[in-house]
């Protein structure tokens, strides 16, 4: 038996997974960043941890295949570099090469999202489809491909980042710069933004309690909700509903035959799902829909683990396969791909 | 030298065009398709019109490669099947085949958005993109995406037809069965419609005349605006509006370093691309802009042509080709794509 080890890197913890060839997670383990102290301190720590991970299972290195980490912010797969990546104030950081130093095996590195959706689409709630369109909803909102196997990555590994068209009507400022994105009402932050905006222009709902003790979350206007709650009701429907537009267009783009929705948001389930189907049958050509599935991710905490494990997976088999088939398959779906 | 034939298949002409290996087109005859006397009467005359071309220019059959075709509808490049051609009446016809057995070199089909737009991206605006994303604005509106050398084509080939995204405020009813779809506004018939409707409510212009003989088109719209006519400047703003704010979700999903714009409407240029630019500014995150470039199509007339010549040399070169990579490059970019 061979493995991969996944990781998910994010601005606050790491977690490190122990993931088979069957992708199932055997073990894992969480630490804090510490990206103040520095990116060699991190890169040693993932190293650490991956050492952790083989000794506490009895794994012998040389059955571990690869290592995979999901990154935030803008990646090149190819260098196998961080290009920008924002919380943890990584600009042009070598990770495939120095943490690949460290730990003695290939090391392969791509955006988190797109590291997720990889992991929904292969071993998920999109591992029977032929093109799986990916939504996160966390703090923020983004979307990657895969189509037949392959993420699909657009000019600089830009493609998917659909949180990011600003809608007409609405209007908070989003970081990126625009107004009215479609991650400003469509995460865990806008939802409970909406809350809080109709709170204080003296809405009634019951979640006032937890708006005054400064304890409102996505999850309690989820429970509001299922209690009737009324706003909560709205939030959810015009939540939906903007989703479902914005859906709209990724879905003819991309023409995907199941949709994943993951990251903490999709928790909200069919109360969030059911204003996005409503709208996607107002805005979507009926060809699209008739072939396509909605589905709730499977991996909601395990799925950057186990989707760059995944990626890993696949990477190393491309690169070390004999068969010339495997990598022509390589530098067709990332040619010219480069920044 | 060798040669291929593409063919532009539409409900009321075939345009079938003689191409060389540096894509140029060498000659090119056009005759009316006569759908009414049935699918072998217009196989037999494509086949006639290749025979013709060859015999006109003096090259041997021998030097012909291959033969392209671009058709309306959906189409299964795989299997080289038209799955439905509203204007040709074509249900399951298999294209490839049956016009392969009458010119004896391999046939290649698709739809004839992807032919114009592989075209564009392989000879014409797009030819030093990575990721070209092309919109045809004719009678009606659609786009493809050739990213890296290949054409994106989602499950069941249905990708791009992001003409029928329905969208807030506009309340055409589109053919697709959704009301105020892009296609709605941002086409030939949608800029005449517009004109229509406000001269029908009273509005003044000096199209009023064209309307009223009964010869309203998109061009007289274009010249319009050019006398300053401010009924055809709103209406050159709102479309391209339109057309902005529906690219701002086809970039951000394909990230295209090129946006292509042809067919017939692009003729309008300046006047449409200018409020194109204005709305994605608003509307799309800057890292998208910062890389694309604008472009309108270089190819109008002949790009169906010439794009389905280059779909068949590349075609043939993948499946003659005796590098197994190039074999593998097919199978990667159209793997599990059947219906």
């Amino acid at each position: 038996m061979r493995y991969m080890v996944g990781i998910d890197l994010g601005g606050t913890n790491i977690v490190c997974g122990l993931v088979n060839e069957q992708y199932e997670l055997i073990d894992k383990v969480k630490k804090p960043t510490e990206t103040e102290l520095g990116e060699e301190h991190v890169l040693q720590k993932m190293a650490s941890m991956v050492d952790e991970l083989l000794e506490k299972n009895g794994i012998e290195r040389s059955s571990l295949l690869a290592v995979g980490a999901g990154c935030p912010g803008f990646i090149d797969p190819i260098r196998g570099v961080t290009i920008f990546a924002a919380n943890l104030k990584w600009t042009d950081v070598e990770v495939s090469q120095r943490l690949g130093e460290l730990v003695g095996v290939p090391v392969f590195i791509d955006n988190d999202v797109r590291m997720y959706v990889y992991g929904e689409a292969m071993s998920g709630a999109g591992r029977d489809g032929k093109v799986v369109l990916g939504v996160t909803i966390g703090t923020g909102m983004s979307a990657a491909t895969v189509a037949h196997g392959e993420l699909y990555y657009g000019h600089r590994f830009m493609a998917g980042e659909i949180g990011h068209v600003a809608m007409d009507g609405e209007t908070t400022p989003c970081g990126c710069g625009l107004t009215g994105c479609v991650e400003t009402i469509v995460s865990a932050t806008g939802l409970v933004r909406q809350a809080k905006e109709a709170l204080e222009a003296g809405r009634s709902s019951i979640l006032r309690e937890a708006y005054e003790a400064g304890s409102l979350t996505a999850a309690l206007v989820s429970e509001a909700y299922d209690q009737g709650d009324e706003l909560a009701k709205s939030i959810m429907q015009h939540t939906g509903t903007v989703l479902g537009k914005a859906l709209a267009y990724a879905i003819t783009a991309y023409s995907p035959d199941v949709l994943v929705i993951g990251g903490g948001g999709s928790l909200a389930g069919e109360r969030l799902f059911a204003p996005v189907r409503e709208a996607l049958k107002r805005h979507v050509y009926h060809g699209y829909l008739e072939q396509l599935e909605i589905r709730q991710g499977e991996l909601i905490d395990d799925g950057g683990v186990i989707g760059s494990a995944a990626f890993a997976r696949t990477r190393w088999s491309q690169l070390t396969s004999t068969s010339s088939q495997a990598a022509a398959s390589t530098s067709d779906s990332m040619r010219d791909c480069h920044v």
